[in-house]
């Protein structure tokens, strides 16, 4: 039998390959980000005003402009729990297709919460313990990233206040069960535990809840007790860095396939699963090198913020309590259509993601829910693997760039990150099998009406 | 950092070492295993009475007395999407029960379908679709089988019908998703589809259904189509056999981690999993060698087999259209509790694995399920992966054992097999976390009542 190492199926690597350090690529932009303002006063935000929220390591790692951060002993120690995740060629894929085209993928599925997103909750719950926080609180929409934190709290000994969006908390309630096994206490937002929860409870006794209102209770639980930070899982320049243990192993990873990328696909809704994917490549595009690779970003067309939002100073929360950041968004007050794919409903976007956006770095594409699920379905039928609705929008990026090289002829090398597994989304792909489930047509009005409320910046 | 082997978490082996041959336990007895009966005429069965359900080659395989058969290059080449599976050392786990016990277990969470029931539905659908099969039937109860069915049958090209009983089909929706978009077709059982289930809707057109009667009419099914055959998922000798990869791997890895097993652990419902990781180390205990290993099977207080059971001849199914088969039985009209373990639900065992008790090769226990929830849960929290209540039997198993080195300062090394992962099984977290879990008194007055019902065996 042939052993030539682009044979396998799966490129695995050894414990002693995960990363050592993270790439922060804020080092290698030729102009410096915008900085978050106070909104207040217009003026950049200083570390003193994230002190109440954040670990001051964490702070520092936000605003660093070092190439390479050191990874704690104590952090990839858990990442051996699962990482390296394996990267596969799509062999089966491929042949279903029948395109000339080579695809492989990263897959973050095998870690415990099965998603990318335990990469930075590790991270965070470490820094805090480290600074001897007892507790963090974070809000979650559908329950993956808090799901993910309260595992890593659970590693780290840490209390952890999950408040979930209520309507998610009433109609999913299997990812709040897993919050709970892992021993976060979740509650449904709006709840009566904060000032935030009660004014809007006294307003609607009956609301659903949005982000943005699980976003303030949160943040107020953790700005009004002493022992409490916290958490975000998606959006901040240190939650993309953590994320990069994911391109830099891809990097050795298609040195063993012996492949060299020619387009990278993510999907896109706070950035972070295709920011810790493509940044350790964008490194060499940065430095000039690499022109001919593409980096596709992959958003829907029901939430288009890099295609369709305006590249400006917004809220990162709908209420409007955080610093403004410069990014695209589709206005702050501008709610998503139902996405089964929770994971990419937000607004704005990370901002390092928008400014290699701005400067033709990267590109994005915007595609409709439904042919998102006839892509995970035949991805799944050829590869086994069932991938999350999240995921499912870099997997129809992949089928229509791997039919593009079809028509054309040409054997390009696509690359891409499978962020996670969708058996804790089976009522999204019930809908689809039963014909259920609906395209959402690009809310112009809507974010019309939005973007009239952008908050205006003080010179 | 130290790099010794040992060390690791993970133990992982290359696609090369996914095995390629079966071990076939048969050929190591030293006393024939007594063989299925006809129930009519009492007498042994051959391959022409059961060529209408399988195809020849995996009869031949049911008879087999060659110690080892060789896996097709197109089975291992499906294997590839997610074997060799990962074996860890549970270094998080020993430390929060502060054992000086060493514990490693094998995870088959990674397949596709979530469990290890992929390694013989990919062995069964190739060998049907080389004899011309066109469509596969089968039963399911909460699923797990019938899922991993569905992926081969995917990947093989084959048609796949699942009668799955309806209390589960309407309770436990996510399951059939799942085989749905696999492709497969499926039915709550029982169906107008089958005379026998027709039969059964008549008595009561409100029969929750029993997998007693999902066998009826898978059977019937495939008896009645020239186009189809019949799938099983455990308790046959080639489903056992085709589960030896688990059992394999693990030796190989257990020497990369320069350790030797004192103590094998597995939950046991039909058998499978339980045979598929512990054959291949029986293989020495036959033969004389490795005394001292211990080979512990871990089942339901509430559907205690082997514990509790007779070793006698009975039917395989409940309403007894299957051939006699020796092994310990609860009686086949013994309908268990309600186990959220849907999977350890059976009132009999695989006759392999009955030959070993017999002979007091391995060992059993029965646990009850409030207990094994605990022990799910407090492995979730050490070791990020959440058990499915099948393999939180084996988990619950492992802690004990632990706990008793711990209390006789004690360095054993127990290996367990963590047969799956419990993210479909959120409802019975939920339950438990609730404290709404109950236990089941062993069923005595019903046991003793099914065995009176065994069938007479004609000399």
């Amino acid at each position: 039998m042939a052993t030539k190492a682009g044979d396998n199926t799966k490129f695995l690597l050894d414990e002693k390959d995960i990363p050592t350090k993270w790439y922060n690529i804020q080092a290698d932009f030729k102009t410096p980000l915008p900085p978050p303002l106070h909104p207040g006063t217009g003026q950049p935000i200083g570390p003193q005003d994230l002190a109440p929220l954040f670990p001051m390591e964490l702070i520092k790692q936000e605003v660093s402009q070092e190439r390479w951060i050191e990874i704690p002993d104590a952090i990839r120690d858990v990442y051996r729990l699962w990482r390296p995740t394996p990267l596969y060629r799509a062999r089966r894929l491929e042949k279903a297709l029948d395109t000339p085209a080579r695809i492989y993928y990263k897959y973050e599925g095998v870690s415990p919460a099965g998603s990318h997103k335990p990469n930075t909750a590790v991270a965070q719950a470490y820094y805090n313990k480290k600074e001897k926080v007892a507790r963090l609180t974070t809000e979650t929409g559908a329950g993956q990233w808090g799901s993910a934190l309260a595992i890593a709290c659970s590693f780290f000994g840490l209390q952890c206040k999950v408040y979930m969006v209520k309507v998610s908390y009433q109609q999913k309630p299997y990812r709040r069960v897993l919050m709970e096994t892992y021993g976060a206490q979740v509650v449904a937002s709006p709840s009566a535990d904060t000032q935030s929860g009660k004014k809007v409870l006294e307003a609607d006794p009956n609301s659903p809840g949005s982000l943005g209102i699980a976003i303030s209770e949160a943040v107020e639980d953790a700005a009004t007790r002493e022992d409490t930070k916290y958490s975000l899982g998606s959006v901040l320049n240190h939650v993309l860095m953590h994320q990069t243990v994911v391109g830099l192993e891809v990097r050795k990873q298609l040195e063993k396939a012996d492949a060299e990328a020619d387009i990278l696909v993510g999907c896109i809704g706070g950035g972070s699963n295709f920011a810790g994917f493509s940044f350790p490549f964008l490194a060499d595009k940065l430095a000039g090198k690499a022109k001919k690779l593409r980096v596709v970003a992959v958003e829907p067309s029901a939430c288009p913020s890099l295609t369709k939002g305006k590249y400006v100073y917004d809220f990162g929360d709908t209420v409007g309590l955080t610093p403004l950041v410069k990014m695209y968004t589709l206005g702050h007050t501008f709610i998503p259509p139902s996405l089964h794919a929770g994971g990419l409903r937000y607004h704005g976007m990370a901002p390092l993601i928008c400014k290699l956006y701005d400067e033709k770095v990267i590109e994005a594409i915007a595609v409709p829910q439904v042919a998102t699920f006839h892509a995970a379905v035949q991805f799944a039928r050829a590869e086994g693997i069932l991938p999350a609705p999240e995921a499912a929008h870099a997997v129809r990026g992949v089928i229509d760039e791997a039919l593009r090289c079809k028509n054309e002829g040409k054997r390009k090398t696509i690359v891409f990150n499978l962020c996670g597994h969708g058996h804790l989304d089976l009522s999204a792909y019930e809908a689809f099998l039963a014909g259920k489930l609906q395209d959402y047509e690009y809310p112009a009005e809507k974010v019309q009406e939005a973007l009239k409320h952008l908050p205006k910046v003080k010179a």
